[in-house]
């Protein structure tokens, strides 16, 4: 028998592998030579979870790697026709990535209502600026993802006094940790009464530009906006629309539909939007648990038992009981 | 019967005393004319809580109020000989602020371990920094304070996964909240472990300069400091030393020994420094919550009722059971 082969799609630093010693053999591409190695693979693992090599590559020649496990927690790079009709599985980094970005979004929320940035502003101009600021305590957030990340954002809100109300693909009743599930139909009623919108949602058809100006036009002015999902969910013309006409009370992208966000971008300097380089999830360690959670599905790839974290890929995530 | 008279040392914007109409009659007065008003007053109201015209008026001739009330949580500046001498009672605004300061502190924890003030450094300056950060789960904490503050801190910190030890005066064993509640004898062995220390304690002798030189080389290179306690529980001095030689990987005071901070201090630059301008608890309404507080008080004080909030004048702040 001979030993399978794991293709890695690299990017620096490379992914500590050694579980796989004596196991399978390794090898390594880049955009460039992906295209060439993909015949020789059984299992892909997209290391490189930014580039669009795979979807460049796939569509050639030869054989395909059955299994293709990318180290993200979003999987729509990889939801290009060819793959999605192939038999090839896909699995995704679910879970890794779901406390750190809570605690981040619970930190946006926080240091978006007592005006951090504003003091440390004043801060650079040895100016002393007493301000009254909001509770965030008894304020209410209108979360739009019902995965993992999505919940676990939510019950962090819910543990600092916030209500929250969840949106999810299809409505539920009784939800144990929300009481209930909306459906995005329920958006032109939920928008218009909450302080906070935060967006987790995977990137699908469904959920592409869904925060465009008319659904920014339902929010409050004082409302503020948080995306830690993909880029492309804000058309981010319109909100940059609505933030300097003070429509909105203010916003944080940590995606952007450009990544790296380019240095001439007008979105730099945007009023009261707050930018990170996508970096939500990235806690240090994070890609050794990356690494390891592709090993952990390893050993049951190669023990023929069923993968976990299978992408469903009609719906372009990992399905579950509660989402 | 003469209706009482309630003084107010004032501060701008004034108090809304209107549930007083009838019942009382409202005097004013600042810095310059208190101690010409002291002796026609039964009630002080302190409203300008940032002022020592108490301490400097006080000592001075003629009658005195029974009752001073300061519409803040420390009392430190009412803690001069001929007050604590006297007869009168002090209470403090206890409650208004706990939640509010516990929100900014998880707020700082939060910014801190994920480093939002360099992630906004570098979007005024156009530059995508990715970046891995710290998680907050898993790590922990010592707060230096058991009062409704400093617990309230604690509670919203374990509710982030943060496990919390406290100090307070007294040490005790089996404490509902956090298990056990060591003395100011444990610091030594409690600082060297923990990746975060909050001080929230009343200012007295005892904790007047408590985190010095000596205190802060007890901590990692990597722990931080928040101060939302009184300015002079630190000296920034030694924080300053600290943080520029790496020796402390930040600090954030809410508080200063000289309030506002002076324009050409050399705080408002020190590395890893997060200065803002004693706002933690100042959220949207404060003022008016401050001032019912004083009206419930005073509906006990008309009614020849036991106030609530009593300053223990030896202690320097309320003590209650679980402090």
């Amino acid at each position: 028998m001979t030993a399978p082969r794991v293709l890695v799609l690299d990017d620096d630093p490379l992914p500590r592998l050694d579980r796989l010693a004596g196991r399978a053999d390794v090898l390594h591409s880049n955009a460039k030579t992906l295209a060439s190695r993909l015949p020789e693979a059984d299992v892909l693992l997209v290391w490189d979870f930014t580039s669009d090599a795979v979807r460049h590559a796939w569509p050639g020649p030869g054989a395909r790697p059955r299994w293709v496990h990318t180290a993200s927690a979003g999987v729509d790079r990889l939801l290009f026709p060819e793959l999605l009709a192939s038999d090839t599985v896909i699995t995704n980094a679910r879970g890794v990535f779901d406390r750190p970005i809570a605690e981040y979004v619970a930190g946006l929320v926080l240091a978006l209502a007592k005006d951090f940035r504003g003091t440390w502003a004043a801060q650079q101009e040895h100016r002393w600026v007493h301000r009254e600021t909001a509770k965030v305590y008894g304020s209410n957030a209108v979360i739009v993802g019902s995965g993992p990340i999505g919940r676990r954002i939510g019950a962090m809100l819910q543990s600092l006094g916030v209500a929250v109300e969840l949106v999810g693909r299809r409505a539920r009743e009784r939800d144990p940790a929300f009481g209930r599930v909306h459906s995005a139909d329920s958006l032109p009623e939920l928008l218009p009464e909450t302080d906070w919108v935060v967006c987790a949602a995977p990137l699908t058809p469904q959920t592409t530009g869904m925060f465009d100006a008319e659904t920014l036009a339902l929010l409050r002015p004082s409302a503020r906006l948080i995306n830690i999902g993909r880029g492309a969910h804000v058309v981010t013309d319109d909100l940059a629309d609505a933030l300097r006409a003070g429509r909105l009370g203010g916003a944080a992208l940590d995606v952007l539909p450009d990544e790296p966000l380019p240095p001439d971008s007008p979105l730099w300097d945007v009023p009261n939007l707050l930018i990170s380089p996508h970096m939500s999830g990235d806690t240090f360690g994070w890609r050794d648990d990356l690494a390891d959670q592709f090993l952990d599905n390893f050993d049951r790839w190669h023990a023929d038992r069923p993968l976990f974290s299978v992408v469903d890929k009609q719906l372009g995530y990992v399905p579950s009981e509660d989402t």
